[in-house]
C-alpha cells in the first residue's frame, strides 16, 4: 500500500492518536504496575517459569523503581508507549534480557486490569480518608451552630423552622450513605484480575491464589473471562460511587450559593474566600461553591459517559478501554479537590445570628400552633382550619419557641449515633489488609 | 384575576398535568402505604396523639384495606388525588373523624418517603431473586458446557480459545458483583424516614425508634434534613444498582447476537424463541436479546435521567420528585421481565458443538505454542517470535489440545468459589428481618 | 427442544414482552401508516405492480380507514401485533386478497422508517405552533411589564439592575433560537426512506422520487442504507432539538420558583393556579413550574438515552429501535403539554411594584454609578475604586433612575426585530408544501 | 478570621482550584479575545469614550499581539488569571493607562461570550471543512467500489445483498445530515453577545449595530438577558451538533471492527495501520477504529455533560459556566482528529473480492427470488411461501446477479445527488461573511 507509507507525517499522527494522554494517566498506574510485577514473579519463581536468582535481582531492581517513583523521580519516557513498557524499558537496560521475563505468563491486558484495580482502590481509600475528614467538620459545625435557627423551605416557599445544627448534620450524614456506597464500589474492586491474560487464561500452571494474597485483595475475578469484563465495569461502578460523594458535595454548594445571596444573607465569608467583580465594586461572589458545584456535577455525569463508552460492546477486550483512564482518573483528583474546597470554606463560614427574628419569617411557626392546639386536644383538621383563618385574618402571633424533641429533630441531633455509623461503615473496608501486603512486598 | 378563572377547562389541565401518572404509580406503593400506617398510628397511641380504641378500630380497617390491595381489590378513585388520599377517604367512609387522626404527626413528605423505601427494599429484595435464578442457571449451563470450546476474541480480533464453560460463568460471576452494589443500595433505603414530616420535623414527641423497628428497617435516617434529602437520591442510588444488573444483561444479550449472526454461528434457538421476516423466509431473528439489550440499556440511562432531574436543586422538598416515580418504577418491573426473559432464552439455548475444527481458527492456539516453547526453555520474546515467523512461514500446525488449569481457567472454573460466593453476599441482606415485622405488624 | 414448549405461558411472556406499548404507541402513527400506503399504492401502480382497478379499491378503503382514524375510531385489536398488521388486517378483511398487495415492494423496515419521519414531521409543526404562542405572550408580557424593575443577579449577588420586559423578552429570544433547531431536525426528518425495504433496497422498479413527491418530502434519502440509519438518528436529532425547547422551559420554571420565594417575592400566582400544603396552612407552592421543570429535565435527558440505546450499533435494522418510540413520542406530548401549562400560568402572572425601592437593593446602581463619573471623565479604574470607597464608607446614595437606551436593553428592547426573526424562521419551515401533498393524496 | 487567614497554602490552593484549566483552554480563545476587543474599542470611539488617538495606538497595539498569537509567540503569564487579563496586561504594559481603556463599557461576562462564540463559529467551519473531506473520500470510495458486495444484515441476521458502494455513501450521506444540524448550530452562535456587559446591559450609548457588523456576525442576541443565557446554551447546542458527527463516525467504526473480525473478513489494512499483540503473534487490531468509536462515544455524551452542569440554574450568570470550556474545546479538537483518522484509514482500505460467492451467503437473494416470482405475476405472500419451502427442502439455488435500479439502490447510488446536495448545504453558511469582517478588522 504505497499511498500511506510515504506519509510519514500520518504514521506520525497515528502513534500520537493511538497514545493520547496515557503517558501522563499511566503515571498514576506506576507504583501499583510495579507492585503487581512484584507479586507476578514471585508466583512465577514458585511455578519454575523463573529461578531464585533471576527473582532476586528483578525484585531488587523493581524496588528500586519503586523508590524513584515515591520521590518523582521516574517518567514514561518520550516515544515509550506507557508505563509498562517503561518499566520493562529499565529493566532489560540494567538486567538485560532478565527484564524481559515479567512478561511471562502475563498479558498486558490483565497487566493494566490489575493496576487499575490496585489504583482505585487506594484512591477509593484516599477519598474515604477526605470525605471523613469533612465528615468531621460537619459533625462538630453542627454541634456548634445547634442553636442557629434559620427558615425550613419545601417547595423553595417558607415551611418550618430549621437550624444550621440540622444543616450541617445532614450532609454529614449524607456522606454516610456515599460511604456505604464506595464499600460496595471497593468491595467489586478488591478482586484480583491478574493470571486472566488477554481475557482467556494461560497454559501455564499461574498461581492465582498466590498473588490474590500477596496483593493484599479480598478475594480472586475467579472467572478468566470475567476478570476481563472487570474493565470498564469497575470503572463505571467506582464511578458511581464517587458520584454518590460529588452530588452531596454540589447540593450542599447550591444552598451555600443560595444563603449568601443577599435576599436570604444567612452565610457570609472572609473576603479572601470570595471573588468581586470587574465592573460592580459591591459584590462578593461564591465562586468556589459555584465551581465545587460544577465539578461535582462533571463527575454526576461520568458514570453515564463510561457507560455510552461500553454500551453494546461484547465480551472481550476493546482498545476503547483505555480512555476510560482519561475519564476517570482526572475525576476522582477532581472529587478530592472539592472535598477540601469545601472544608476549607465551612471552616470559615460565618453564620448570621437571630436570622427568624424577621417578621417574614412568622409563617414557619403555623404548624407549631396547629400542633399546639391538637395536643390540647383540638382534631388535626380543625385546628389546621383554625391556624389557616387565623393568618387569613391577621390574627397569628406564633409562638417563636422551637420546641422539637425526637429523634434527629433540632433540639436531638443524634450526632453521635451519626458518628458510630460513620466508623462502624468505614472499618468494614479494611484499609490496613492491603496495606500489610503492600508492606510485605515492598519490605527489604 | 378573572381571565382564567372563567378557563374551567385549563383549570381540569391544571389538575390533569399535576396528577400525571401518579394514580397508577402509587398503586405499586398501596401496600406499603398502609403498612407505614400501620406503624404510625401504633407509635402515635403510645405518645397520647391516639386513644387505645382509635388505634384498635383503625388498625383493624387498615388491615382489611391491606388484604383488598393484595387481592388486587382496591384502587385509586377518579378525582382523588393519590394513594394516601384514596386510604384516608376510605378510612373516613368507614370510621368518621377518626380516619383523619393517622395523619398526625406526620406530612405528606415522610409518608411517600416511607413508602417509597419500604418499595424499593422489598423490590431490591425480588431483584435479587430474580437474579439468583439466572445466577443459578448461568452456573449449571457453564458446567453442562464446560467441554465446548468457542474463539475468544480481544479487539474482536481471533485471540485464544475459550469455552461456554467460562462464557456462561463469567456472566454468572459478573451478576455477582452486581449483587454486592445492590447491597449497597439495599443499606441506604433500609433507613426509616418516617417522622420527618415536611423535612424539617415535629414538635410532636414521636418516637422514630419504634418505627424503625416496628417496620424492619435497620437504622434510622437520624437528621430529618437528610431523610427529606433521600427522595431524589434513594432513587438515583437503588437506579444505579439495577443498571449494574441492567448492564451485564446488555451485554450477555449482544454476545448472543453475535453469536446466532450466521458469520460466527455458535448458538442457535428453538423457532418459537426466534422472530421471522416479512420479506425474507430464511431469517430468524433473536428479537428478544434485542429487546433486552435496548430495555437494558435504557436501564443503564436511568442514574443519569434521575441526576438531570435532581441537580442544582437546593435542599428541600420539591415537586419534582413526583416524576421520579414514572422513571424509576416501570424500569423495575421492566428490569424483572429482562432476568425472566434471559432465563427462558439460555433454558433453551443450543450450543455448536465442535467449533474449533474450522481451519480459520487454527491460529487461537499460538500463544499456546509460545507458552510451549517457553516451558521447554526458550525465552519469551524468542518464542513470540518464532511462532510468529512460523505463522507467516506457513509452518504453523497448533497442537489443538487445551490444557488450561489454574484457577477460573477453561480446566478449572471454580464453579463452586463463585455460587459460595454469591450465597454469602444474599446472607448479608437479611431480609427475613424485615418480613418478621411487617408479619407482626399485620398478624391478627 | 421440548423444555419450553410445554410453556405455553412462558411463550405468551415473549410475545407480551416483544409488543410491549407498541400497540398504544403505534397508535400516533397510524394516520401516516395510511398515507404513506396511499403514496405507495399509487406508485406500485405506475410500475404495473398493481392493476388500476387494485389501486382503485384499495385508495377507497384506505381513506375510510383515515377517517376512521381520525375520528378516533380505529385500534389496534388484542392479538395484532402493530398499526400495520392492522391496516392489512383489515384491508384483507373487506377486500380479501387484494389487501395484501400493498406490501409489494416494500418490508416493515421502510414503512415504520417513513410513518416515523411523517409523524415527527407533523409533530414538529405542532410544537413551533404552540412554541409560537407561547413566544407572542412572551413577547406581549415584556412589552406590558417593561417598566417594571427586578434585580438583575450575577453567581446569585445582586448584581445590576433588570427589568421584567428583560425577563420574559430574554426567554421569548430564547425560543427562537431553539425554533432554529428544530428546524434542522425538520430538514433531517424531511427526507423520504420509502423504497429503502429492509435496508437494501429492492429489485423492484421502485419510483422513489414518486412517492417523494406524493408525501411532500423536500427530498430523498438517497442511499438505502443511509436511510435505515436515520432510524434512531431521526430520533436523536429530533429529541436534540425538543430538548432545547425543553430547557428554555426549565430554566424559566427555576426563575419562576425562585422569584415566587418569600425571600424574592417579585411574582405571584391566583391561589388556583398554586397549592396548599397538608399541614402548613400559609403555604402557595408553585407546583406547576416544579413539575414543568422536572417534565422537561426528562427531556433533556432523552437524547442521551436515545444515544445510548444506539451506541456502538453496527449498520443495519436492529430490533432495539422498536422501544424509541416508548422514549420520545410521549416526551413530544409531555412538551406540548408544558408549553401550554406555561402559558396558562404566564397569562395569570401577578408583577410585584416597586421591587427595587427596597434599601438592600441599592447596590445594584453602583455600575451606572460608575459610568456616570467616566462619562464624566473619569478613567474607569479609577471611578471603580471611588465607587467602591464610597460603599465602603457608607457614602454611597445612587440615583436610582435607569437609563439605559443601547440595542436590547431596559430601555430598547427590540421586541419587534427579535418577532420578525422569529417569524422569517418559522416561514423557513414550509409546512404548507407537506400539507398540500397531504391534501393530494386524501382527496375524493 | 484568623484560622485560615494563616493558611498560605490554602489561599494558593483555592486560586490553584478557581484558575482550573483556564489558561490552556483560554489560549484557544486568544485571537478571538483581540478581534472582539478590535471591535468594541473601534465602537468605543464613535460614542466618545475613547479619542481619535486612544483608538490609535490601541488598535496598533492589539494588531501587533494578534500577530503574536498567529506565530504562537504570545502566553498567558504565571499568575495572571486568563487571556483578557493577560491582553490587559500586555496593552498597559506598553502604553500604560490607556492600556485599561479597552475595558470601558464591557463586562468580564460578554467579553467571554464573544470570544466563545467567535471561536465556536471559526470551528464550526473547521469542521466542516474536514467533514466534507472525509465526505469526498467516502462518496469516491462508494463510486470505485460499487460493484463488490458485501451481505446485509438486519438483526445482524444475513438479510439481502449490500454492496460497498452502499456503504461507503451511506456514511456520505449521513455526513450531509449532520452538516445540515451544524448549519443551525452556526446560526445560534452567529449572533453577537457584545454589549450585554454582564448581563443586564449598559448605562452607555454603545453601539451594537456596529460591533455586529465588525465582527461579521449575521445578527444580535438582542435581548441582553437573553445574550447572557447563551453561556452554556451555546455550548450545549455545538456539541449536540458536534456529537452527530461523533455518532456517524463511531458507527462506521464499529462496522470497521467487525468487518475486519475474521468472521466477516471484508476488510483488512496495511500492518502499519493495525495494531499486533504482546502476546499473540498472528493479531491486527483495530485500534485507530476502537479508539475512533470510544472518542466519538465521548464527544455524544458531550450534551448530556453540559446539561447536567446547567441544569436548574437560575438565569444571570454563574462561574459554573467556566468548566464547560474544559469539556467543550478539547472534544472540538477531538473531532477533528477523528475525522483525519478515518480519512486516513479509509484512504488505505483493503475490500475482499467476490465475498458473496461464498455459500453461506446464498440466502442472500431470497427476496429476488420472490420478488421475481411476484414480477412473474405470483402473489407476494404465496411467492414468500413457495421460496420458504423451497429453502426448507433443500431446493433453493437463488441467481446471484442482483439487478437493483431504483434510486438510492445497489445499481443506483445517486452519488452526484448527494454531493450536490451537500454543497447546496455547505453554501448556506456564508463562511466568506465573517472571513471579510476579521480581514477588515485586521488590514493595516
Amino acid at each position: 500500500m504505497k499511498l500511506w507509507q510515504k506519509e510519514k507525517a500520518s504514521l506520525k499522527e497515528v502513534e500520537r492518536f493511538t497514545i493520547g494522554r496515557d503517558q501522563e494517566m499511566d503515571m498514576m498506574l506506576a507504583p501499583y504496575d510495579v507492585l503487581g510485577s512484584l507479586a507476578h514473579i514471585t508466583m512465577l519463581e514458585t511455578i519454575n517459569l523463573l529461578s531464585k536468582e533471576d527473582l532476586r535481582v528483578l525484585t531488587a531492581e523493581l524496588k528500586k523503581i519503586y523508590k524513584r517513583i515515591e520521590k518523582g523521580d521516574f517518567k514514561v519516557e518520550e516515544g515509550v508507549e506507557d508505563i509498562h513498557s517503561q518499566v520493562e524499558l529499565e529493566l532489560t537496560r540494567t538486567l538485560g534480557d532478565v527484564g524481559k521475563k515479567i512478561h511471562s505468563g502475563r498479558s498486558r491486558n490483565d497487566q493494566v486490569l490489575v493496576d487499575v484495580k490496585l489504583y482505585l482502590r487506594s484512591e477509593i481509600e484516599h477519598i474515604v480518608m477526605e470525605v471523613n475528614n469533612l465528615f468531621e467538620l460537619l459533625q462538630s459545625q453542627s454541634d456548634k451552630f445547634k442553636h442557629h435557627l434559620l427558615p425550613g423551605y419545601t417547595h423553595l416557599q417558607l415551611a418550618m423552622p430549621s437550624s444550621f445544627g440540622l444543616w450541617f448534620g445532614a450532609y454529614a450524614e449524607s456522606l454516610w450513605d456515599d460511604v456505604i456506597t464506595l464499600h460496595a464500589a471497593y468491595k467489586v474492586v478488591n478482586k484480583n484480575p491478574l493470571g486472566s491474560a488477554a481475557g482467556y487464561g494461560s497454559s501455564f500452571p499461574l498461581n492465582r491464589t498466590m498473588t490474590t494474597k500477596l496483593l493484599g485483595f479480598e478475594s480472586l475475578n475467579h472467572n478468566v473471562v470475567y476478570a476481563q469484563m472487570g474493565r470498564g465495569k469497575s470503572e463505571r461502578i467506582v464511578a458511581s460511587a464517587i458520584a454518590n460523594v460529588a452530588a452531596t458535595l454540589s447540593k450542599l454548594s447550591m444552598d451555600a450559593v443560595l444563603f449568601m445571596n443577599q435576599n436570604f444573607g444567612f452565610i457570609s465569608f472572609p473576603d479572601e474566600l470570595t471573588t468581586g467583580s470587574s465592573i460592580m465594586p459591591h459584590k462578593k461572589n461564591p465562586d468556589v461553591f459555584e465551581l465545587v458545584r460544577a465539578r461535582c456535577n462533571q463527575i454526576v455525569a461520568l458514570p453515564n459517559d463510561i457507560a455510552l463508552s461500553t454500551a453494546n460492546l461484547p465480551s472481550g477486550y476493546h482498545r476503547d478501554m483505555q480512555l476510560l483512564k482519561e475519564q476517570l482518573f482526572p475525576a476522582i483528583s477532581h472529587l478530592k479537590d472539592c472535598i477540601r474546597m469545601i472544608h476549607l470554606m465551612l471552616s470559615n463560614i460565618r453564620v448570621k445570628e437571630n436570622i427568624l427574628d424577621d417578621d417574614k419569617y412568622k409563617f414557619l411557626f403555623s404548624v407549631e400552633e396547629v400542633n399546639k392546639l391538637v395536643l390540647g386536644g383540638m382534631p388535626f383538621r380543625d385546628a389546621y382550619k383554625k391556624v389557616g383563618l387565623d393568618i387569613e385574618a391577621n390574627q397569628y402571633n406564633p409562638d417563636t419557641q422551637v420546641n422539637h424533641t425526637h429523634e434527629g429533630s433540632i433540639g436531638n441531633l443524634q450526632l453521635s449515633q451519626v458518628s458510630a455509623g460513620m466508623r462502624e461503615t468505614i472499618a468494614t473496608f479494611g484499609f490496613d489488609h492491603y496495606k500489610a501486603a503492600f508492606a510485605d512486598l515492598l519490605k527489604e
